[in-house]
């Protein structure tokens, strides 16, 4: 499908104003609340999920959403809007521009639309079915890895994987050329620039990971779960991104034997 | 000691034009080439590390010179200085901005002057005895943090620790609040600007950590090894830094038992 342009202006117009609300508190001292979950949430998630929220209620008025700072809203509807207002919290706490807004829109449940914005580093990867992934408007394309012995691989941060993930995780590490930590959302825009080949993430919700779909799948590339099977509001958080099939399927061979 | 301010203007310059030969190879297509420990080094590395000890003959020619590229001139020299071209070379290569060029200056072994520059994102720490640490000429200061358990702390992969330094590294990844990696030597930046309290890596050589003691100190923190004792060309490779002396020193409690 090619989604309309109206939408897609839409998010960018949703990525505008959640940046500048974000940027106006990087580096700045807020105060910390804690979720339950105990991971830093800040004032700038909420504002920037709000004005995100704003945006979609008055344009698209029979849009549902879901986001991470608040309730959802009307899931059932045909398109949904999938926001994380700011991914890698932690990241942006200390300081580090490694974090994104992230933005989705779903049909019939299949994210369609996907923009990763870097507010700091001035990036923003825009990817949308029947379009090719844009990174400031100029398209991007993953690059060619035809083995995983030259695939560059990243993650967050290796303790999101737990049990059984654990063991898979590191036959993957040892099997690829050069491994890193510590992009968050930010992997996903280099990969589906080229410079990245794979990135393998556990432990994520919707919001964190639909979004990445449409702008690694617009470069060429190939996002799914664990499994392989295609990533929606159901799927169980185990994510595997590769800028090329080859690659990603020999990834999810050591992840999931 | 007050470092002359020609040094300091020399740094900067070494600095300015490193910067811009790095950014004029990052995210372009180079030939990687494997040195004998299996770690990227690209073309951008040794023309940055040239083109500084261009600068630092030219000016300073009596001057010892310890690179991570070249090989070590006159070290027996009063001063020496201490030149990491690019410092995070697997993150210049995936395309991520946390990678950063080192310069420090050795006063009879001491370091005393230290520059982190990320050129992409247009950020320059500058520490010097007897001055305090800038950020794009302003001055910045490491945050108080009476506790373990209030500390957010950086390390840029657990697989630099080997032995005992994994469990050590464990129980203070455990006991602190937040904990990160993938940070390079932006994670001293960050710490020496307040927004992070510990920083703590392994198997590092002078040129990677001897940069970073500079600008931490000149903003109020303290750099030393695992064992507390100050930083020299000698040291171990071990590296802990604190924004506070008091997380500094509960630090080294758990990784030095």
């Amino acid at each position: 499908m090619l989604v309309p342009s109206e939408y897609v202006d839409l998010a960018n117009r949703m990525a505008d104003v959640a940046g500048a609300v974000v940027l106006s508190y990087f580096r700045k001292k807020v105060e910390i609340e804690d979720k339950k979950d105990a991971s830093p949430v800040t004032i700038a998630d909420r504002q920037s999920e709000a004005i995100m929220r704003e945006l979609i209620n008055q344009h698209a008025p029979d849009h549902g959403i879901l986001g991470e700072e608040y309730g959802p809203e009307n899931l059932d509807a045909e398109w949904v809007w999938v926001l994380d207002p700011i991914d890698g919290t932690k990241a942006f706490i200390t300081g580090k521009p490694s974090f994104g807004i992230l933005i989705a829109l779903l049909h019939m449940g299949k994210p369609v639309l996907g923009v990763i914005d870097q507010p700091v580093t001035a990036e923003r990867w825009v990817g949308a079915s029947g379009r090719p992934t844009t990174l400031n408007g100029e398209r991007v394309l993953c690059r060619p890895c035809d083995d995983l012995s030259k695939a560059y691989l990243y993650a967050t941060t290796p303790d999101m994987f737990h049990g059984a993930e654990i063991p898979a995780w590191d036959k993957l590490k040892n099997a690829v050329k050069l491994q890193r930590y510590g992009a968050d959302c930010y992997a996903a825009g280099l990969l589906a620039s080229g410079f990245v080949d794979l990135m393998v993430e556990a432990s994520l919700q919707p919001y964190d990971y639909l979004p990445l779909v449409p702008v690694i799948e617009g470069a060429g590339g190939v996002a799914t779960d664990w499994d392989g099977e295609p990533l929606s509001l159901h799927s169980d958080g185990r994510f595997c991104a590769g800028g090329d099939a080859r690659a990603h399927k020999a990834a999810l061979a050591l992840l999931n034997p």
